[in-house]
């Protein structure tokens, strides 16, 4: 039986930069590291806490959804990271090089506040960073 | 400041069958749907309980990364679930229409058996199943 969502694994092109990539710029903590000879791969964990799969489909038949799907047909499609300040971790990241698709926040799911980072300044993973409002519970 | 991985999204063709395939194939429990009109997407939520992220990068310069990163340059590579029986899961998967990589189970990362399913038979995401050994602690 299937018991739980074991990981998400992202292929990196720097081992080392995406480690603190994802520790210091998206705060994640690295568990440990192991190379499997199998598979022929280094890998390096990060948990992380409860979170849940979007399924994303275009509404209507339109928007970037739409594109991808036309494109690929279907797939993982971002990561999203949960902020308590939208503008400043902008800021924040910006300065450390990320490129942001729009200057400003966007309504998201959930009444959140969203934002997004071009997978060209993350190695090819688009990440969403999104602000729940005051009111929201889990 | 960021909090927290808010969610892992996967775009997706058929929107029924992507909330039935995860929720009866794979385990997650559906929370919840929410069109989002400024987003032109339709949405679907299935909590994990905590996870975490794998990055994974080629051992020296070879194998099945090394191809997806001279194609690609990187980006989301697969979803991995956790079994406690995987040659039971690997059988009720296939009967189910799934088409599994390899007959067998190959060894992964942390002692596991896994088994991948090819991302034709899921609509484009790369699947892998891991069984960790009895003497497993998390």
């Amino acid at each position: 039986m299937i018991i739980g969502l074991d990981h998400i694994a992202v292929a990196v092109p720097d081992f080392q930069a995406a480690i603190e990539r994802f520790s210091e710029d998206f705060g994640l903590t690295l568990k440990g590291t192991e190379d499997v000879a199998d598979a022929k791969t280094s890998t390096a964990f990060l948990p992380v806490a409860k979170t849940q799969i979007e399924l994303v489909h275009p509404l209507n038949g339109e928007g970037p959804i739409q594109k991808y799907l036309d494109n690929k047909g279907g797939g993982l499609h971002h990561l999203c990271f949960r902020s308590d300040d939208l503008e400043a971790d902008m800021k924040r990241l910006t300065a450390k090089g990320y490129q942001f698709i729009s200057d400003k926040p966007k309504p998201g799911a959930h009444g959140t506040s969203v934002a997004w980072i071009h997978p060209k300044s993350t190695n090819g993973i688009l990440i969403e960073i999104a602000q729940y409002g005051e009111d929201h519970h889990d």
